[in-house]
């Protein structure tokens, strides 16, 4: 587990969508945005929507957490004004968790996050990707490279 | 190669910013924000910014392309209105380019598409990122996932 700084971590909160890159065990990167929390220890998010063609199982992400648990996950902030980029990139594990104390935990915290999810109660009911950021690297337009 | 749709390629040329995901020889993921161009053909993202305590070698997406070139790049629209999200999510692979008539083609277009670039010329003449899409899923809200 690792410190955000609290700057980091009020960027985190305040971020409405993330994205979240995996890789299979071959090494085939795979990223999608996603709606997350962050409650000061790990990320959550939810496998949610509604899939049709392909079950919540076979989902390219969850395929690849269970063969290679490593993620990279960024929230950054883009505008024309380029002097005001700025990211938190984190790198750590992921983990699919389907019940349990910590699957309750996140579905509340996404409830409140999302009015869209207390509104979608239909898709409140999935798995959660659990990731522990296990480093973390912070750029802003202006300071050093990071990344 | 492959073709997009029409509606795929429209929305990539109006987008600002995609997020591009690579992987190390050993399957660690990485993903970085970018801003890129496309012509049809090829995207293109510039190895940009005035990295001062990392080279521009030494970047991470750099050194993944060099040891393993598939990547996955990610297009997509984000807003409240969850009836509205949108992605384009294309599979490909990856090199980089430092001179040539790809190199010029690249900034040129980069330079058309970004007025920022066109300001900050220190920054416009660095390596490109020649990425060649292999495939593509596409989803919007209210249609089939795909990914």
């Amino acid at each position: 587990m690792i410190t955000l700084a609290p700057e980091e971590a009020d960027f985190l909160r305040r971020a409405r969508i993330a994205h979240l890159a995996t890789a299979s065990a071959d090494g085939t990167p795979h990223v999608v945005p996603v709606c997350f929390v962050y409650d000061g220890r790990h990320l959550f998010t939810a496998i949610d929507g509604k899939p049709k063609r392909v079950p919540r199982g076979n989902l390219r992400r969850v395929r690849n957490l269970r063969e290679n648990p490593r993620v990279s996950l960024i929230v950054d902030h883009y505008e024309e004004e380029w002097s005001r980029l700025r990211y938190v990139l984190l790198a750590g594990r992921g983990e699919i968790v389907d019940a349990g104390p910590d699957w309750g935990h996140a579905w509340e915290l996404l409830r409140q996050k999302y009015p869209q999810y207390r509104a979608m109660r239909e898709v409140g009911s999935g798995p959660i990707i659990r990731i522990l950021p296990e480093r973390v690297a912070s750029w802003q337009a202006g300071r050093d490279w990071v990344s």
